[in-house]
């Protein structure tokens, strides 16, 4: 098979005829299938139903402590749930807060809290010029939106195979105080599931930030969702680096269930120094009397551990990993020999970022949708949706079933090379 | 039995020496009993344990519509769980949002986004100079502590019978573009039981209030929590009073199943004109990709509708209106004849709100504590925790069982008078 790179004007064109042809086919199908967002499948979700088995009009909904789950209380969450979240974030369970469905309200409320009332005593952010956010790059959309929302500034830093580029971030950060936040998704990061290395993880914890309410934003989505339960990434633990490093204030981390039992019905935590924490709870308790601990019950009653949950995770591994492994065989035959695109082959987490030539993205995803296949807009892993080489696109690959996701490979290829090849012969 | 009031020196001498007495007796049964929150108690919780009968891992957990609730979406609520919560708030399906657990976070959360985004394009609170609340006394605690928290400056305003003194709201916000808005519990308010009447329902929806971002806060946290179902406070709907007083986006309005299932494990909502809705929901977007449906989907299932509401609170009204009856036995015959205390009997809600002697609040909580019997500080039910008469006292009759609320009632009434005499002595 030959590159797209080394045809001749003619080879293209003929290859471009072809692919109309093959496009057309495609279209006749009426095909309509979904790879934008992170969800479950339905048999993912279908492994946590015995979960309700374990609740009954007959049950005590008591925790060890005898606290009862039905009624007011335990702002911080029950304490089996915060050993549980614990294990999720590396950390001890007295660094845990527990909160409801979803960690992305957490870190909204995270950003709206230090808005309004700063950070362990600083100034209000509202109160300053300008705030500013480092963001890697490519990233999540719903971190962005939440920055741009409070009008916060955000700086694009590239990502390398071992994380965001350190030096850029070091440099950053020790020379502009109003740089108050960075957001990471350290694990299997979202879109291109590359795990932090370790040197990647002592030199965040070592940062030496100008602002002193400069806080890591270490949404650890991922930690459990690894695709190779004999051969996972492992995330060195950012709080106790932190603590090393003399800088235990320096982290909010943030994890949910979201992806191991139920979207949008599991529980979310958040983990932190003591003075964090403290500092946080004096708001929650304006805010809440407490999250809902019958949900935390069941979950820890049925999640167990950490074992259990791995174990629970190995389930969702054997769903999901033959998914992820037919696209990256498909773009390898289809696309890697023509030389129009890369992608990095996660081991977890829920997505394939696809590198195309420069300037094709928008082009490749609009084709898709032509062809009845949805993806996330072309730009939304970036600031401002902004890409910058037009070049990113975000596959999920989880909601659909293999063969639908096997199909919606093939036609991706197909766009990827007529999109290529149109770009290739206007050059 | 005599009045205090009418009472010699020697008298009121002879009666602090066997009060004495008998408080000391008191202090030796070593009580500890807790009236100081509205929560339910066990029996109460017990009423709705059959909801988990009807989820288990068998069950199809699809809406109406034939939404997944164990996955992501739905950010406004699923359709029935919005029908059955405008029940609650008399309004129209299309005008609610359901939200968590709590409707103190969306109290929370509104105040929050309108410091930081203001309302309906106006500017952003945190922007302005000074912003006010108007705070009907006695009041909710926690409604307070959200507007201290953001720096809101508050303004008592005295409560009548028939709710709010009109005349001064009126003439307030009419007067002042800085004030942004008042809390109100309009059915059985807290602490007082109080049903605002139809004319200050109506006087609320007509007021023209000089601040275009003015919204009435009204916390319909009793909306279905009658004592006596079959004499029950109708409340005067105020979102169709507004509208037919051309005031659609005058109103917030917040209610929660928190006393009806779970305390902290129910499901809560906002009901307001589409105007608003559609500004709320631009914010939610950011912060949230929706809130538990599989909740929604039991509560749904197990309530059904509001006759399924009403039935059910009629078995709450059964636990709770004899120690709500017990307490008022025991003061009318302790207190009333003695011309040491008044109190209004609430035919709903959650507290009876007892006003002492000028000065005498403080004293009596603090003997009663003494005697084993928790009660909220008082202040809290003002605004900064200052009552200018020191003369309210909340007691919350609903978690103790009916023994442990006459012994409570009947050491509340020791406390009552030993306070009084000694107060009046020092006249």
């Amino acid at each position: 098979m030959k590159s797209y790179m080394t045809m001749t004007q003619e080879e293209l064109l003929n290859e471009k005829h072809a692919l109309e042809k093959e496009f057309q086919k495609i279209k006749d199908l009426a095909l309509d299938l979904n790879l934008t967002r992170g969800k479950p499948s339905s048999d993912q979700l279908d492994l946590s139903m015995e979960m309700y088995d374990m609740v009954s009009s007959k049950s005590v909904l008591r925790t060890e402590a005898g606290t009862d789950c039905r009624n007011y209380g335990s702002l911080d969450g029950i304490d089996e749930a915060k050993r549980l979240m614990a294990g999720f974030m590396d950390c001890k369970e007295d660094q845990v807060i527990v909160y409801g469905n979803a960690s992305l309200s957490i870190m909204y409320d995270t950003i709206s809290r230090s808005m309004t009332h700063g950070v362990l005593g600083s100034t209000p952010w509202y109160k300053l010029d300008k705030v500013k956010f480092l963001c890697p790059v490519p990233g999540y959309d719903r971190h962005f939106a939440i920055t741009e929302f409070f009008g916060i500034e955000m700086i694009n830093i590239p990502m390398t195979e071992n994380g965001p580029d350190m030096d850029l971030i070091e440099r950053l950060v020790r020379d502009d105080a109003s740089i108050k936040g960075i957001w990471c998704v350290p694990k299997y990061s979202n879109p291109q599931g590359i795990t932090y290395s370790d040197e990647t993880v002592r030199r965040f914890a070592a940062l030496k930030p100008a602002a002193e309410d400069f806080r890591i934003y270490w949404d650890n989505a991922y930690a459990v969702h690894d695709l190779y339960p004999d051969d996972r990434d492992v995330l060195l633990p950012i709080m106790e680096e932190c603590e090393k490093a003399g800088n235990p204030d320096l982290v909010y981390q943030f994890c949910s269930t979201s992806k191991v039992t139920f979207s949008g019905a599991g529980m979310s935590a958040m983990g932190m120094s003591e003075r964090n924490r403290n500092d946080i709870l004096k708001q929650m308790a304006v805010q809440t009397i407490g999250h809902d601990k019958i949900k935390q019950w069941v979950h820890t009653r049925y999640l167990k551990n950490m074992d259990g949950v791995r174990s629970h995770m190995a389930k969702h591994a054997a769903i999901v990993r033959p998914k992820f492994e037919a696209a990256h065989e498909i773009f390898t035959r289809e696309i890697t020999p023509r030389g129009i695109g890369t992608w990095y082959k996660p081991k977890g987490g829920y997505f394939i970022c696809f590198e195309a030539l420069e300037g094709c993205a928008k082009a490749i995803v609009a084709k898709a949708n032509e062809a009845g296949i949805t993806l996330t807009a072309a730009g939304a892993p970036f600031p401002y949706g902004i890409d910058p080489k037009d070049s990113i696109i975000r596959i999920a690959p989880t909601f659909p079933n293999l063969e639908e996701m096997k199909k919606a490979a093939e036609v991706f290829a197909c766009c990827v090379r007529l999109v290529s090849v149109q770009k290739l012969l206007c050059e």
